[in-house]
């Protein structure tokens, strides 16, 4: 019997073995872990508690026939769901039904994920498509002939579809990114250089919001990396410091080498962009990066977000074999880190 | 040994042993299928071409640790893909080493078809949005003052601007169909009553285009179904078939009775939207209800349609454990199908 145990431990899968007793004669680690340690030895019917899976078992103990069925468990707030195969097997040293757990959990999540995206995105665009055609209407119609209501109108109408335009744009930003994630950038790029050069893009809205951008640079920050991502990544959190940060904000960039990171274990690049701004609720900390969270809804739409725009850093700095940090002290500000392996010559 | 094979029988993956002289003890039906019939008894290395996979089972021959590396076939130009874990195993009576292969190739597959939709929806917007920012950019400049201009640039906006409309209610559609997908739906639905309001309103469409709409309905057509969804489902169907149908087009829908289905293996009501239009080239029938799958985009557009519709059709037959057949011949016309369970009181 002990023999088994080894096979069900090989096994990329939670298994357990019944025996002809409807004892629990075996079961691998994950399977412990399922269903608690102490499963061994004892009767199916104690350790397994789902009608279906119990009911299964039963037949095939029967009458050794194959089956199939479902198995959902729900841990701290966490749903898996499994696939569950039932199988009659018989060694030279024992026999019983062999019942094996596929996780289904990765797949039903993925569906979930799409159709959560598919309703985001349609919803980020009815509402501006909405305002469009109202505005297309009354211009065929009660405006037409009133040429500062035109005016006024067709502002709006720009800025709508300026949002529409950015939403599609950073929608095939992301799925490029994605689709890219397990190819490794290999060129050298240079921090220095990249950040230099979005604060100086960025330096005219800074001045719109009075607010201050310091940034030094320095010698030998380069990663291995793709320049335009990696200035994506840094024109959004930038970005965003200036837009969320409010009045008399000062947001300081700075670059700095780390022989050996604690995080990445290897030499490292550490960009950190740190504003004096309002600061974030550490309960929408974790959530920041995921595709239309947002922490005030309304206050992004306003600023023309389209919601994808931290979920686009964290899948580059992913690409790049990197880490996003994202730390705040409400009433102090938030500080952005991006760390990137160092590029070794 | 022959008792091993019994266990890896019972595994709902394609597993196989090797013993500690390099060859095949035993593997299951799965592993039989990749690898081929006659494995058991060779050498691993003549069985498993691929080089990461031998390594992996050498080191763990030699060193007993459990690995995980990965595995690709192409056969008949689909492109499958696995993780392999490798184990050292020891029972009564035998040991070696566990190989087994989790298939990966419908994660990654979810993967790419999601971001294939996001792109092709990205792209279905980008076009009508760019011609609106035009206009909006026309009506500010050039032509602010020619009211003639200002009417047919409305006009044309009105039309891009209700094309992203439909596209944004078709996506919202078509997720709320998988979401339900699933839940079977249970209120009896006449399908001569759908299918009879679906001509009223189409009739005018109908007779725009000069063709000619039969359907006579019938008697205990009842399907347990969701009435709206079956309407969306015909809409479409005869909406297409009135818009791709040319010019004299004859549109006959028909609704039969069948005691015992041969696909559905049950009761049925089979409803039939045949057209005397062009037809469809059998090269394009199996891909009609893909999502954006388009057999002439240009018309497609033209027409306003999304390319969505089939795909919705499709769902929806699904989610009723229905049935969609498409058949056509070129030159003669186009017959879609639609097989429903029937309703038993």
């Amino acid at each position: 019997m002990q023999g088994l145990a080894s096979v069900l431990a090989g096994m990329p899968l939670a298994a357990l073995l019944i025996g002809p007793d409807a004892r629990i004669a075996s079961a691998n680690d994950a399977a412990c872990d399922m269903m608690g340690q102490g499963i061994v030895g004892r009767h199916f019917l104690t350790a397994l508690r789902q009608p279906d899976v119990l009911e299964a078992i039963e037949a095939t103990l029967r009458d050794h026939a194959r089956r199939k069925t479902g198995y959902q468990i729900s841990e701290a707030g966490r749903d898996s769901s499994f696939e569950v195969h039932v199988a009659y097997v018989e060694t030279d040293s024992t026999r019983g039904v062999l019942v094996s757990f596929e996780d289904m959990t990765e797949r039903e999540q993925a569906a979930q994920m799409r159709r959560d995206f598919v309703a985001n995105v349609s919803h980020e665009l009815r509402t501006p498509l909405t305002a469009l055609m109202g505005f297309i209407e009354t211009l065929q119609g009660p405006a037409r002939r009133d040429e500062k209501a035109i005016d006024r109108f067709l502002g709006i109408m720009q800025t709508e579809a300026a949002r529409m335009e950015r939403l599609v744009r950073d929608l095939l930003s992301l799925s490029r990114v994605e689709g890219e994630e397990r190819v490794r950038p290999r060129e050298a790029v240079d921090l220095s250089e990249v950040i230099g050069s979005v604060v100086y893009m960025l330096r005219p809205l800074a001045r719109e919001s009075g607010t201050e951008l310091i940034f030094e640079g320095g010698e030998g920050m380069q990663a291995p990396g793709n320049a335009d991502q990696l200035q994506q990544v840094f024109t959004n959190l930038i970005e965003n410091a200036i837009k969320y940060g409010g009045a008399e904000n000062r947001i300081t960039i700075t670059l700095d080498r780390h022989p050996k990171d604690a995080t990445l274990r290897m030499p490292a690049v550490v960009a950190r962009v740190r504003d004096t701004g309002p600061g974030i609720d550490p309960l929408h900390i974790p959530r920041l990066t995921e595709r239309f969270y947002r922490v005030d809804t309304h206050r992004s739409r306003e600023m023309g977000g389209t919601g994808l725009g931290l979920a686009i850093v964290k899948h580059i700095v992913n690409r790049h074999r990197g880490r996003l940090r994202i730390s705040s002290t409400p009433g102090e500000g938030s500080e952005f880190t991006v760390i990137l392996p160092r590029w070794i010559a």
